[in-house]
């Protein structure tokens, strides 16, 4: 057994709170963080970035070249949600999506997008009988059709032709691949769903199944089965317990958490990593819930899902104790009082109040 | 208030049942149909087309020309399901879905491919709150990401690249959406919803948004919102009540439509209708479900899908009465007797049975 270096004590991170319930989530993460790592002797450097629909408005910026650099040189991000409210007007659909948060994703190669979904106890489920659910989705984080790739043509016109391109290639589809596998290979159950739609899309369908067949060779102790994507939605609503490992592209991935989130108690409670797993860039950790701006300012907004964001962020840095301990207490805090209306704030100081047990 | 005309009282149907149980749920939609139509003076002048997987193996035919022609003489299509067992390696991924279903989707301009689902009693749903839901998803048919657009670049190698492109033209998407418009005129809560993800997928984004902007002015009578994909999903587990009509691109119908048939009590009671709204080429109906080679041949399949599919095409072939009708039967028989284990065949005799009350 070779020994492990050891984790660094201290990190920098960069906190980016971002709109409507984020800088209120964040700020209950940012709680039980400090109040896990300061007697463990481990300390968080906090930097934070007023990036989102506000800063925008304020200065034109979205997230330029410059703040990118600074961002960089952070060992970790922690991000809160982006978004105007849907009906103001003065920010336009999707500039905060694709220029802040998937210009961060494909900038620093999160080509993983690590989206676990577990049913707590103390948790309900909208299903009549939703079984014991612990599975991770491993989504694609920077190709297929959040590329960018696509344009109109006769724009506006009887004629407009609308295109968009997904992109997917050996090197992308390889490395998530590999990494589902390690994950897979590492859990109780080593199941790995690969889920797509390749009897449509059959360009990129081959290439994702041809990578799965290839790495199951090297991992034949994990089992290996296909879903198309349509499938999978049957199965997220009659049998999600069925679920180990999922790998799929980024889309699917899309859809398939947002529906796992809903079918593990609500969307509340779902964190996911962006993962640049080859270190080359910080890695960033976020609920996958938006920012929610009809409660934000309420003082409601359920704060489990970035308080998990932060464990996971604790095990990417090497802490995988702290990270264990915060799953601990929000585990415990879930079972104790549940979902139940409680403060933003009060369900940081619950969780805090746990961490020592 | 002006007179229609008087429908046709003879039909020419041409029958596709397909693959695995496609054809044993196909005869009992026949069974109903005939016992609807025939004490009406209607008539259905059927002609069977063995496609599919064994005629495929058997002949070399997937589809071709010769019969597509054929098959474009007739008023109407009536589909079973395609597809081999996923582990027949003699029948490789797609062929079937693309060289026939897809074939004939786009072949005879189905546009618009609309898929009801409801809740109906006597039927459980696997959520917990399922609500009231009675909605109808509008799904393109006919362009989108199974254009079929797309192909690959240094294939098989390290530095692969697959693409597949979603090509959208106003062309189709206009025809979508005022067909939904007008179906969301004639109902009673007069409600559509747009989905798609137009903060990441722009182009085809804002073609979609803006061509329902426009007929919104035109039925102000609609209350018109919008949804991410993403988004719908969650909603789907959580308050699929809140649906009226759905409109979506093609791939997104796809599994909103899987998810909605899972919701409403199993895929095996959701009809589809593959609509040329435009009557240029005989429109098709069908199950949602598939082939389902696990349980073909054990007479077991539910074939309330493609009793209801039978429905749809009389409403389509201007037979509302006797679409109402066999409706009307199905409902009552999943009231007295549930979706409770009765052989394929009963089901369809408890049917024809209802149809007189
Ligand atoms: C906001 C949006 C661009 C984003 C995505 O589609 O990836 C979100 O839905 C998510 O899942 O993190
Ligand atoms: C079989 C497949 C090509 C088809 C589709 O994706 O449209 C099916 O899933 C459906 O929904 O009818």
């Amino acid at each position: 057994e070779t020994t492990a270096s050891a984790p660094a004590r201290s990190h920098s991170i960069a906190v980016l709170p971002g709109d409507g319930i984020g800088p209120e989530v964040v700020a209950e993460a940012v709680k039980v963080l400090d109040a896990v790592t300061g007697p463990a002797g481990v300390t968080l450097e906090k930097t934070t970035y007023p990036l989102g629909a506000e800063h925008w408005l304020e200065t034109g910026e979205v997230l330029n070249e410059d703040t990118m650099e600074r961002l960089r040189g952070h060992d970790a991000i922690l991000f809160g949600a982006v978004g105007a409210a849907p009906n103001d007007k003065r920010v336009p659909s999707g500039i905060l999506e694709r220029d802040l948060l998937l210009k961060l994703r494909f900038g620093f190669d999160h080509f993983v997008n690590l989206r676990p979904a577990t049913l707590y106890p103390g948790t309900t489920s909208p299903l009549a009988e939703p079984g014991d659910i612990d599975f991770v989705v491993v989504r694609e984080g920077t190709e297929g059709l959040y590329a960018g790739n696509g344009g109109t043509m006769r724009t506006g016109t009887e004629h407009e032709i609308a295109t968009e391109v997904s992109v997917n290639t050996a090197h992308g589809v390889r490395r998530l691949v590999r990494y589902a596998f390690e994950l897979a290979a590492s859990r109780e159950r080593r199941k790995l769903t690969l889920v797509h739609k390749h009897n449509v899309l059959v360009n990129a369908g081959r290439l994702y199944q041809r990578t799965v067949d290839e790495f199951a060779e090297q991992f034949p102790e994990v089992a290996v089965d296909y879903m198309h994507i349509d499938a999978a939605t049957i199965f997220m609503t009659t049998d999600p317990a069925r679920f180990d490992v999922i790998v799929t592209d980024n889309l699917f991935g899309d859809i398939l958490t947002d529906q796992a989130g809903a079918v593990t108690g609500g969307i509340g409670l779902a964190p996911s990593g962006n993962i640049n797993a080859e270190r080359t860039a910080p890695s960033m950790f976020e609920p996958v819930h938006g920012s929610a701006p009809d409660i934000a300012g309420t003082g409601t907004a359920q704060p489990t899902a970035a308080i998990l964001a932060g464990a996971m962020m604790l095990e990417h840095l090497g802490h995988a104790d702290l990270a264990e301990r915060v799953e601990r207490a929000v585990r415990r805090d879930l079972e104790l009082r549940g979902t139940s209306a409680r403060s933003t704030s009060q369900v940081g100081d619950d969780v805090v109040a746990l961490l020592g047990e």
